[in-house]
């Protein structure tokens, strides 16, 4: 992409109504601009980010055996009611009438649903062990929305939701879940930690949620600092085999972890001093096992191999993308901006041509841009007429991993600079270095 | 994907409620299914199918020059307030109070939204032209949605919304997504013409619908026949040099073509009879130039060359891609089911295990899936324990384009059958001549 034929309106000054560094840089970078309260654009810059974040959460959920649908946001209140939540939901609920005066809502969740669909089909057995999920718009009519989308009202959501004939397959499946969600967060270059959760208006029996350390997370969390060393399942997890996901769970949820709402003073007392780690922390994913609770209120049943009619197990896993890139800048950013993890950032590599206009410049931008572009890289040019400070300051502050570097003076020496965001670290080399040293190590 | 491992509830008898034959095997082949009137669930069939259209209608517009964003679904009064539009758009306008009393409206088009995002951020004609897109769900309360997703409430719109400093950049955006459109249902295996249509609720001084033929198709369409053999648009189309963008519009409107709202009879008669082509159609796109009706009323303004402000000329540009999939559905499929066209198929190739359990065929059928997947062949592997039969109306019913049959006797020889959806013709080849054939055919 050509800087000069996008859209990524750059403020100059901090917004004020940003309390939260992921919230400032967001506005800042033009990455999201707010429509109503709670309620935002993506805008061009954003959209890329938010796009990579839900083809890795994609990946992940499908490798563990989820299979993709697409539900509708809007719901019939019929469905609710039937599940007794109707009432319950309470005033985050948005309740609409439509030209009929029917009572239909904006899905919070989608329990109802999926139950509903899982019924009107699934009649054996046969068809079980079975987990759906899509990625859709929520909303939630939340009283104080903040911190621009890490709690917003319309947000992304990627909810799953498994089925299985009874408690031993539902926890499988539990576990499967676990374990793609700690592949997710860690490939999105985030330590995600796993702690016992309250199971709120889902309800349930068995709940975890999955929190990254940030000093402006909404939540107290205590946990021990082995947590931080735990590996992480390999590509190659078989997530059909009960005791490598046995194996998996049991390592990741053997130390202490909790949240305030869970937490025991006395079983964290217990850790050693300097293994303590009390700190605040972001959800980023939230898992539940919930047993029969839908399934018998709407009557989900299937026919077991004994031939009697069984009620199905059910759990729900959610993950908020939208919430998600604000929590990946706030584990990754530093002074001059946002620092994105490999694979997330909006473009892979930036070409900063510091005198647009300048043959030689030109040529040599319009060839790595060229050959970067071919050999698979997503790449931005800067192309246009600003004066290079302005140019290295967008290129930090919009945090692409790697600035190629083309000025006049270094480009007479048919030379360019590769400097890493990240590090800092900056190394001259002439354009065909650069370009086989960049594919070299994609 | 293997069958016994995916969601595709396969219905045996025809849905009563579906009156035309792409809502039938919608339903028939597990791909929606209705949750509300006009509300539907995309099963994972159906979901497949969507992405790969919505990845179709991207790459052109992004080709084009578009840039994509997403706006949310959810908007505020105000903001129509502001354009005359609240009151004036009626009942399919889904009004919404928030729990802070706040008159919301769900998105039925965004020409407001995107204004106010324009507004706020650009402020000289050197950021023009622009073309802002996006792709994403709307909902339009009509008094009788029917025919499944091709009149549904809540729908998928891509719009765009195009930028520009006078009318004469103005009707190049215009040409441009003009031409965009014309390459993208060509892609979507649809002969699309363009036809003069009324403006509507959208309004403004140009706009053209592009329409498919089809018994099924709610308008009544005039054209002349030699629509039927114009060239599409290159892949190497330049869309920003104003020439050629002049030479397609031109050509595509060098005859009669219109709706009934716009047709003139006279016109018409004057075509040699064999010439004409009067039919009923599906419209599939609709594009919009409208001056300055919308940046006018809410003060979208930039600097011109000449140092003065300019109110900016817009056009708005719409796909639906949950009406398209319909749209191909009603364009091609015979008495077996769908026939899809390349590209767009939920899986490009189905092998079919005869005789799931059968040793020879199952290691023939794990060969084939491996193989072709790794060659980059999103495949289906029938390996349930249904009768042969069955499965081979499955396959027809769902439209993959190649079928690839592995059955006991044929095996045996080392031979299995491959068969094309669309012209029914089977040839009989070893599995390696199989692979290599198909591989080399894409």
């Amino acid at each position: 992409m050509r800087l000069s034929r996008f859209f990524m309106p750059i403020l100059k000054e901090n917004p004020k109504e940003a309390e939260i560094v992921s919230h400032r840089l967001m506005l800042r970078t033009g990455m999201i601009r707010q429509q109503s309260a709670g309620i935002y654009t993506w805008l061009p810059l954003g959209k890329r980010v938010l796009d990579k974040v839900n083809a890795v959460i994609r990946e992940e959920q499908n490798r563990s055996g989820a299979i993709e649908l697409l539900m509708p946001t809007l719901q019939s209140a019929e469905l609710w009611q039937e599940s007794g939540r109707y009432d319950a939901y309470g005033k985050e609920m948005l309740r609409i009438k439509d030209r009929q005066d029917r009572p239909m809502l904006y899905g919070p969740t989608n329990e109802e649903m999926i139950t509903d669909i899982f019924r009107s089909y699934v009649k054996s057995y046969r068809n079980l062990p079975l987990n759906l999920y899509h990625i859709q718009l929520k909303f939630r009519d939340e009283i104080r929305p903040r911190f621009g989308t890490m709690r917003s009202r319309e947000f992304l959501m990627k909810d799953a939701y498994s089925f299985d004939l009874d408690r031993a397959g539902a926890e499988h499946a539990y576990k499967r879940m676990f374990a793609a969600y700690l592949r997710t967060f860690d490939r999105l270059g985030l330590r995600a930690i796993p702690m016992r959760a309250d199971t709120g208006p889902i309800g349930g029996n068995l709940s975890h949620e999955f929190i990254i350390l940030a000093d402006t997370g909404e939540s107290e969390v205590f946990c021990h600092k082995d947590f931080l060393g735990f590996d992480i399942p390999g590509e190659d997890t078989n997530f059909d085999d009960v005791a490598s996901m046995n194996a998996i769970f049991e390592k990741w949820t053997s130390r202490y972890a909790a949240t305030s709402e869970m937490h025991e003073e006395a079983a964290f007392d217990a850790i050693p001093e300097g293994e303590r780690l009390s700190a605040r922390g972001i959800e980023v994913g939230h898992i539940f096992y919930f047993g029969t609770k839908y399934s018998e209120a709407m009557g989900a049943k299937v026919l077991g191999p004994d031939g009697k009619e069984h009620t199905v197990h059910m759990g729900s896993y959610g993950i908020g993308p939208t919430r998600l890139v604000p929590a990946i800048i706030e584990a990754s950013h530093d002074d001059n901006g946002i620092i994105w993890p490999k694979g997330i950032a909006p473009f892979d590599i930036v070409v900063i041509n510091m005198k647009t206009g300048d043959d030689a410049c030109d040529t040599a931008c319009g060839r790595l841009y060229s050959d970067l572009g071919k050999a698979g890289f997503d790449v931005l040019l800067d192309d246009t007429d600003e004066r290079a400070g302005g140019k290295f300051a967008t290129a930090d502050i919009i945090g692409v991993p790697v600035q190629v570097i083309v000025g006049p003076r270094s480009i007479a020496n048919g030379e360019v600079e590769v400097k890493d965001r990240k590090t800092g670290a900056r190394e001259t080399m002439t354009v065909e270095a650069a370009i086989n040293k960049l594919v070299a190590a994609r």
